[in-house]
């Protein structure tokens, strides 16, 4: 059976040039960079080499405005923490309701200890409105935390409008982006976003291994460390260096960068795949539809059956697919980011996310295309709601004027 | 020319077993282990058959009281974060003057944040003197944090008890040690040490990648997240497991606790390497002698010469060591470790550790008795203070009786 792995949004394969990369890091070239020996000096420069690689993929001005994480959470967590510590007198804080749990749990936390927390909602596209964020703004916030792209459906945010909103409010606020799902899917140039004075971003959503990340901060922005009791990182993270792990997030930042003249490519697949389904199924909607989206995420919402028991049929067609993020897929509630956006109860557990990526091929969609309407098809014959509601569809139901099922 | 790896507390190279266990893991099974389909609950297993055996190493009851982190500093940071944020009201910290910088220096945050701290001395061994321990303790400490051995001289603590005074003290008084030097040298027990609640460990230290490590935490003992915004690690640490490395720790582990019974080889090569240095050496003293110390290390005092020249030449003759830690060998300070221990000023800029590993063996030590008191010898007849010291030692330096420079 030909197996098809759609859920690149919550985590990638190692690209083989990765890898490779990384692989001496893990045989001979295993010294301690923070060592005195010639050996260790090589590993220094290999990840200042990685750290140049990173940055110019997000196009930061300098190589030392990247400290190496373990990953998107950590960046996550230290940029809002760094942040609140850095400047205790300023204790007002806004960001969205769709945000990933690893920046809305830290704020919730913050706003726990203290904080006054304003969380912008989004439409039924998964927009923001940018007169919430004018009306959310003090003079005193510490900071906003918008992501450039959301995880579930790939919606893309006003990042520049966002940031030259807070700006005009007070030029102390600092704006602070999760760019996880975003970067190397499109093009993120820090140096056109003088703005934005943070940016968290993940190595396994780009082909890098898990457990490698990096936080942007851009020079001269007030930021604590996390993780202290260690030199390391110029002071700013402590902790021997993952340094293999780190040259593999160099590699995937170079050939991420190699790659983005070809998401149009990407975008051609899922645009195919979404126009398939679209005409093959009814009462099927996008979610995010009609917001810029990223090139390689199509998320469904199936009206009137459950999204886990679409994923194991999926599964057992050896498709790989995710319903809501992965973060959260271990519990029954449904997406915070589709609650927020208002998807009818009788969708918000029926949504499935395809996130494609670089090595998605044409046979893959086809895969895809050939198998999913079958299995909602299938779904939907034995839901007690798909019944009732074909006959008499609920003023919030999409149309369905589309193919009988 | 024979290469010798003499510097395992500052990092180890990957047992080729271990790297095994985990590229399948950098290859198909990249699988995020929250995804709902076959191929992540395959990564899952993976993730706790690891963690059962980290489990048994430390000899935690429960592989649940181990939490997986980015390595031992992000472990350190958690405990004592950790334990801080669960008990607001106990306000009294109790660690040593010979920590690792990542428990010493979030100690010394908490103390500027209107905690009390209590930093217990060392003598010229070494040695805690447990009778400070008692004093320092009160009814109302939060936490005593001891490491198991120290990286720089391998000294071993009686943590059995430093934990069972802290719980004569108050059965609320957490303990908390830092292992990573311990692990996988001398046996850890926590089923026969009831009165520490958590233990930080390295991966890297013990032949697994960088970028890995775990916090055990008793069960039942208040601790909160560092990292949150995701369900991972049953909510204890947010963010994408990095299940290769995870892999990686869980096979190390398993791999030292066979190694255990063979540790007695390590420490006869060890003594073979101090014997030999010691008589081929005038003024040469062993830091931590008298005290119990790990069966690899041999951290010594060369008077009257720097200890980065010495390293300098040792690494053209093709050998790795160290002048007090790597985490803290960039900079020109001599370490925390040997000034707390009151090593004399003719010394204390002229340690060097050799720390060896099951891969070291009697060739590598034979190669380092042969090249290292030439390289003393050499520099000290270029130092300004040797020459005069050798008519006229300092009350506080060694005697001079052993062979002629």
């Amino acid at each position: 059976m030909r197996r098809v792995y759609a859920d690149n949004n919550a985590t990638t394969a190692i690209a083989p040039e990765v890898l490779e990369a990384m692989l001496p890091f893990l045989r001979e070239r295993f010294h301690n960079p923070s060592s005195l020996y010639a050996a260790a000096g090589d590993v220094t420069r290999a990840i200042e080499h990685a750290r140049a690689a990173v940055a110019a993929l997000v196009g930061a001005a300098m190589p030392g405005e990247l400290t190496f994480t373990s990953g998107a959470t950590e960046a996550n967590n230290a940029a809002l923490r760094g942040a609140a510590r850095a400047r205790p007198t300023r204790r007002h804080i806004v960001t969205t309701a769709v945000e990933h749990p690893a920046v809305l749990e830290v704020c919730r936390d913050l706003e726990r200890e203290g904080y006054d927390l304003a969380v912008l909602p989004v439409d039924r596209g998964g927009r923001l409105d940018l007169r919430d964020l004018v009306r959310a703004l003090r003079p005193d916030t510490l900071l906003v935390s918008v992501m450039l792209a959301n995880n579930e459906t790939g919606v893309i945010f006003p990042l520049a409008d966002v940031a030259r909103i807070a700006r005009e409010t007070s030029p102390d606020i600092l704006v602070h982006t999760d760019a996880t799902q975003a970067l190397g899917k499109i093009p993120v140039d820090l140096a056109s976003l003088p703005g934005v004075d943070m940016l968290s971003l993940s190595g396994h959503k780009l082909h890098a291994p898990k457990g490698v990340g990096a936080l942007y901060a851009r020079r001269g922005a007030a930021v604590r460390p996390l993780l202290i009791g260690g030199h390391q990182e110029n002071g700013r993270r402590a902790g021997t260096e993952n340094a293999a792990s780190i040259v593999a997030l160099g590699r995937a930042c170079e050939l991420a960068r190699d790659h983005l003249p070809h998401a149009a490519d990407v975008a051609a697949r899922r645009d195919r795949l979404e126009t398939a389904l679209r005409t093959a199924i009814p009462c099927l909607e996008i979610n995010g539809e009609g917001a810029p989206r990223l090139p390689n995420t199509l998320n469904l919402a199936c009206h009137y059956i459950e999204g886990e028991s679409i994923l194991n049929e999926l599964d057992s067609a050896g498709i790989c697919a995710s319903s809501g993020s992965a973060c959260t897929s271990g519990s029954l509630e449904p997406s915070h980011v589709l609650r927020a956006m208002h998807v009818p109860f009788t969708a918000v557990h029926g949504s499935v996310r395809f996130s494609l990526s670089r090595y998605t091929d044409d046979a893959d969609v086809d895969r895809i295309a050939s198998v999913f309407p079958g299995i909602v098809r299938a779904l939907r014959r034995i839901s007690p709601y798909w019944d009732s509601a074909k006959d008499a569809p609920r003023p919030d139901a999409p149309s369905m004027t589309a193919a009988a099922p």
